[in-house]
Formats: structure tokens, C-alpha cells, sequence
């Protein structure tokens, strides 16, 4: 190990988009810093991506080009692959394959690739014995992948619970701030360049999801599974919901919640009501946020930046480091043949109070037939609000439960549904306020 | 080191009070996680305390007792001491040169120890090759450590904010939730046992101080230096204060501030007005926040329980899990004999802006008067509030100033003190608005 930490690590770089670009920026503009902490040199030897021609505001003039990025795998001035390509399959996957497979350790912003094939990649790069590491992968420049993973390694990991998508944050932020409906605010993200042309991956809760199925592996020792991860996005949330939160002292989040109970293991991404006073209510904006809840340490809140190019080039370079002066453990936490398939919490078996909007034509014996239906599946109610008294108009009905089975609530919603004095369906929102 | 791995790591832990019992509880309750994440058994197999008869709600009785802790050092059954005695000095200090003299890996929670010594005890380590880490001794179960010395190692840092002590905020939050007077509010907190009978080392700073020294080395590359930070603790801070910040939208912290400029190294702890919009300002109570700020990265935040038995040990068994899985590095970031002396900021050279609070007879030219002692000093301000009229009476006149040198508005309040219509010592405190 010692005669090593002299020799320089070399660096390839698969995809010089934003991100790519920054962390060769910071390579170069750091050489000297870089050095002096890991011990060694580190140098960007190697690049790969699509336009070799485009200014990207960092002279590559001196570093070796390969058309095909697979080739960085096999590269005799290349010990280290960064893979910021991005996608599922394709290009990066098998360049990560090839690398490890190469025993060369693979670092990745990848959050789409690891959540779909997380467990086989971990693997390979341990049977391999090549690191594979991916802080850039959740909440950009915050470091909670080495939080997780060293930080807080001497607790069992109860629930981790993020703010892991700054797009839906920032519009359910703007939301709550304005008093503005969803579609609005979106179209604004959008001209501001928050919000994609094609919102869907954010705004559907998919890139949250992704991130979670990654947090909750690293958590729980589990075998990554994005296909567990419940998803619902935001496009339900009204301003008039985030009202009703802030009168009953909440906020509404779209929040990840991995947590590993006797009942199973959940994973699930959606909107949420948290009281206002936790840190986690208090994150706004583009920012990012996990808390992690462990038997010894409670809880910890990591809040940053949770994407752009030079915050995640902050944490694809930390992980270079972490490679540079030998620092490695298992990708997620535990060997990757010890990685095991939890249970998954049956849906429905959420335990926690609700929040319940309804539309009802303001009548007399609406509250009485509602309450017969909650009653009937055994859902008791802790506040009922109706906002102003309009004879045969329609008006908003919102009900918190006290602590019920999801399940309870969800068949007592589908016969509040079926009432002719019910004129929408009911929107209901998690309540989490432990 | 693949050799090292199934062997078991065996501890030996000085000091059995509520963190060392925690330490121990931890490890044998975790036992098989641990050897799971770190790939080899970890083991307590000595411990040193004064009092061998008493209950720690830990069976001890399979662990080698010293009664002399600095033996621990030299014990054959122990590869690690983890050092949770205390004091700057005597049987800590001694324990520590023994065990990193002997090429043991220590770890502790001892602030005051790093404080004073972290730059010779980082340089005995790092020449005997043993780690010398101290995750538990800063901000106590918030992994801040790891977090500046690794997950951000790629970025110049510019910042370290933290609140660090956990009775300061406790009182602070509650004066400001009251209304009540820091006198009143730190007899309940005594009561409560949030606060020592003795209070004054958190009062008063020192242990904020402590910690912001450790924080600034790490971050700065800078040699450990209790001596040069500035302290000023929350005595001071009154009602009437904390009422004036929540009217200008502030919420005063006691706020330990590293910084790193042109003009020299700053570290400072003081009450401060932070915008309460900022993260940093909604933390509340006992807990504990540091905020790091980098030129890649921008602004991290970490929040989370700042003292208490289990989130301490969580810290020390981190490090412990660290050295049994063979992560290391420089103990401050960078080889100790590579630590710099920056140069202090002067005092009096902090440019910012600041609130002012005078107690004034209530006549004509008051503020005339008031406001010339602040030009002739080139002081301008942003604004003034005098609450009520009371002619003859003794009345607030609250400052703010635009941005400044300190110096300035030192020499200007010592002209205004001189007036014979300011009636009290005009109260300064630093508003941290960036």
C-alpha cells in the first residue's frame, strides 16, 4: 500500500456534461490540495464523450480521448473510471462491467443504474476487488453515502427519511410561499430551468425513488430494489392542500421513507405532511435533505446542495480520494453476498394518521355519512374542518385520523367515493410526525 | 491488511462514565453488525475506571480490568484505547503519548485534549504510523469529522459554522420561546440538567471554543489552536435582544465561526444574529449544526445531537470501525508535519455588520449626538429603532449598522460610551448575514 500512495491515480472520465466537466476543472484546479490530503498525485489522464470539439471551460489539450467510452475499461493510462454518463443500461453499464471486471475501481453518478442493478454491480466489483463507489449518486454534494455507510455504521438504521428531489421541493416551496397551484409554479420552474421540458422523472417521484432504493440498501444491507420503492408524485398536490397543512402547523414534502420494521421493509416515495418545526419541514427550495434515524445516534440531518455540476463534482472527487489513500469497504455497507431481500412492508400496512380532503355538496348529513364510512373500517377521527357554510355548493371537507392501518383508510375512502354527495375523489396525504 | 482483517480488533476503553459505559453497551449489543460492516470481530477486552464496584448496566466481567489507565497503553490483549477520561491534561494526555508512542491507534472524545495538544498528539501519531481520531469530540454524534476530513476533502473550505454547544442553544432557544431573561432561563436549564451546577465552561464559550479549534485545523490545514480563538459567551445576551432580533428577523446563536481569508485565519465564538430563514438559525434546543462552506460543495449543513451517552458512543465506535476495517488518513487532513500557522485575523479586522443596543435618557440630540460619534469613526447605518417616547426616561435606541470593519465600531462605541446620556455599556452583537 505504502509504495503505491506515491505513484499518481489516473483518472477517465466517461461523460463530460456539466458534471464531467467540473470534476476535470476540479482535478486541475486542485492538483496541489488533492495531493497533500490523499498522499499522492491524482491526474485526469483520460476523457471520453460524445463532441470532442465543444468548449467545456477546461483545456483537455494534454489528456488522451476515447471515442468509445468502454475503452476507458481497458486503458493502460487509466486506474480509475468515472462514470458520469447516466442512463440504466447502455454505454454506462457495460463500462462499469468492463472496469470492474478490469479490477479497476468505478465511481458513479449514476443513480438510475444503481438502483436498477445495484446488487450484480457490487458484486462484480467485490469478487473483483475493485471499489465501486457512488456519493455523487443521491443529493449531490451532501456526503450521506459516507455518512451511512462509515458515519454511522455502529447503529442499526431504523428509518432514513429525504427531501431527495430539488425540483419538487422547490415547487412545493413556491407553492407554499405564493399560494399558487401546482401547474403554475411547474411552468415557472420550467422557464427557470428547475423543472425539465419533460417534468415527468421528477415531478412523478421517479428520480426520488431511485435515490431511495440506493439509501435504503446501504441502510438495511439490503439487495437493491428500485421495483419495491411505492412512488407517487406531486401533480395531486393543491395549493388548497398545503394550506390545510399550514393551518393544522404542517408542511407538505415529497419525501422518501425507507424503514425496516418485524412487519417488512418500506420503501416509498410521496407527499407528505411533516409539522413544521422539524429540520426536515425546514429544508426549501432546490436543497436536499436525509435524516437518518439509528438505535444509537437518533437522528442526523445532512442538508446541501442536491445536484449541480460543481457541488456533485465535490462528491464524485471525494470518492476519487477516498480510492487514492485506500480507503474502501463493502459498496453497500455489508459484503454483497450478504445482502439480503427484506420483506417488503405489504402495501397498505403503513400505521400512521392521514390527512383527507374531500369535495362535498355542503348538505346536511354529509359529515354523517362520511363519518359511517371511516367508521365502518374502523378509522376514528381525530379533527374534521369545513371551511365556510354554502348550501348545495360545493365545499372542501378535510378530516386528520388518528393512527390507522393505511389499509383501513384506503377502503374507508373507497366508499366515501361511491357517496352522491362526494363530487371528486379524495385526496389523501401521510401524515409523519414522529 | 487482508490478514489483519479476521483477526479480532480488541479495544480497551479509559473511563467508564455514561460515554464509556455507552461505548461498551454498543459493543457487545452490535457485535455481530459490526463484524458484518467492518469484516472482523471487534472485541472490548480491557477497561480502566476509578470505581470498579459500581453498576453501569454493562457485565463487565469478562473484561480485564486496569486501574491504572495509562497500563492500557501497554496491555497485550488491547490493539486500540479509546480514551473517554478527559481534561486537557494529566492521565488523558498520558494515556494517549503512551498507546500512539507504542504504535496503538487511539481514539477519543477528549476536545479540550486536541485543543490544546491535537497538533504534537497528530504528529506523535502519524510518526509512530498509529490513527489518532477523534469523531466523538466534535459535536458528538453528527459524523462533522468525517464529513470535513473526507466527504468534502475536494473542496477549498472558506467556513465552518457551528453551533456547537448544546446548553447555549438550549437557552438561547428558550429565551427567545419565553421571553424570559438568561439568568431565569439557566437555573431551569440547571434544574433540568441541560446545564452544570458550575456552567460557566459552556457559558462562557470554552467548549464551543474547544471544538471550533479542532474544526478550524481540520478545515484549513491549520496547526490546532485553542489560544487564538476569540470567546465570548452568552451572559450578556438579554430579553431585550433577543426581542430586537426577532422583530429585524434574526435569531441570535452562540456561534463558533472559522474562517479563512487574505486577511488571515479567524476563529471565533460569540453570540451572533443569523437570518432566521437560514438552516442554521432554525436549530433549536440541545442540539448541535455545522455548517461547512467550500468553493465546490457551497453550503453543507449537519444537524443532529450534539452530546448524550449513545450518540457519543455511535461517534467512537465509528472510529473504531474505521481502524478495524483499515480506513485512515492524516489526522488533521494533512500530514501533521504539513499543518500551517495562518496568520490570525487581527482583531477588530471583521467586515460585517453589526446590531447595537444602547440604554439612552430620552432627549432631544440623543441620537444627534450618537450618530456623530459613529460618522467620525466612518460608521454608517442601516437603520435605528427607538421603541416608545418617554421624555427623561431611560430608553433603548437599537443600531444597525451597514457592512464595517469591527475596529471601527468599537472605537465609535467607545465615544458613545463616553456620552454622558448613554446610561449603560453599549451591548455589540456581529450579524453573520451571509
Amino acid at each position: 500500500m505504502s509504495a503505491d500512495r506515491a505513484k499518481p491515480l489516473r483518472i477517465g472520465i466517461a461523460g463530460l456534461g456539466t458534471v464531467g466537466a467540473a470534476v476535470a476543472r476540479l482535478l486541475f484546479e486542485h492538483a496541489d490540495l488533492l495531493q497533500a490530503r490523499c498522499g499522492r498525485p491524482i491526474v485526469l489522464t483520460a476523457v471520453s464523450a460524445r463532441d470532442r470539439t465543444r468548449d467545456r471551460g477546461v483545456d483537455l489539450s494534454a489528456v488522451a480521448w476515447c471515442d468509445n467510452a468502454v475503452d476507458l475499461a481497458g486503458h493502460h493510462d487509466v486506474d480509475v473510471v468515472a462514470e458520469l454518463i447516466g442512463g440504466s443500461d447502455g454505454v454506462a453499464k457495460q463500462l462499469c462491467e468492463a472496469a470492474l471486471s478490469a479490477g479497476k475501481p468505478v465511481l458513479t453518478a449514476n443513480k438510475a443504474l444503481l438502483a436498477e442493478h445495484g446488487t450484480p454491480l457490487a458484486r462484480l466489483a467485490e469478487d473483483n476487488g475493485a471499489a465501486l463507489a457512488f456519493e455523487a449518486a443521491v443529493a449531490g454534494g451532501i456526503p450521506i453515502i459516507k455518512a451511512l455507510r462509515e458515519g454511522l455504521i455502529a447503529n442499526r438504521i431504523t428509518r432514513v427519511t429525504g427531501i431527495l428531489n430539488g425540483t419538487c421541493n422547490y415547487i412545493l416551496s413556491t407553492m407554499r410561499e405564493t399560494g399558487r397551484e401546482f401547474a403554475d409554479v411547474l411552468a415557472e420552474a420550467q422557464d427557470l430551468g428547475y423543472a425539465e421540458a419533460d417534468p415527468s422523472f421528477d415531478i412523478d417521484g421517479v428520480d426520488a425513488a431511485h435515490k431511495l432504493a440506493i439509501l435504503a440498501g446501504l441502510a438495511f444491507g439490503a439487495r437493491v430494489s428500485f421495483a419495491a420503492v411505492q412512488v407517487e408524485g406531486i401533480r395531486h398536490v393543491s395549493a388548497a392542500d398545503i394550506d390545510y397543512a399550514r393551518q393544522l402547523g404542517y408542511r407538505i414534502k415529497l419525501l422518501g421513507i425507507a424503514s425496516l420494521s418485524p412487519d417488512g421493509l418500506e420503501q416509498r416515495v410521496r407527499p407528505t405532511m411533516v409539522p413544521a418545526d422539524r429540520p426536515i419541514a425546514k429544508v426549501e427550495g432546490v436543497f436536499n435533505a436525509v435524516m437518518a434515524e439509528g438505535d444509537f445516534v437518533k437522528s442526523v440531518v445532512l442538508e446541501g446542495p442536491g445536484a449541480g455540476a460543481e457541488p456533485t463534482a465535490s462528491a464524485v472527487v471525494a470518492d476519487i480520494c477516498d480510492i487514492a489513500a485506500g480507503r474502501s469497504g463493502p459498496t453497500f455497507g455489508v459484503p454483497a453476498t450478504d445482502l439480503v431481500d427484506h420483506p417488503a412492508l405489504p402495501p397498505g400496512a403503513h400505521y400512521g394518521s392521514f390527512y383527507v380532503r374531500l369535495s362535498v355538496v355542503d348538505r346536511p348529513g354529509v359529515l354523517a355519512d362520511v363519518a359511517a364510512c371511516l367508521r365502518d373500517e374502523g378509522v376514528s377521527i381525530e379533527s374534521a374542518i369545513q371551511r365556510g357554510y354554502d348550501p348545495e355548493e360545493i365545499v372542501s371537507l378535510v378530516l386528520i385520523s388518528h393512527q390507522t392501518r393505511e389499509s383501513a383508510i384506503l377502503a374507508a375512502l373507497d366508499r366515501i367515493a361511491a357517496l352522491n354527495t362526494v363530487t371528486e375523489p379524495p385526496r389523501m396525504i401521510r401524515i409523519e410526525a414522529e
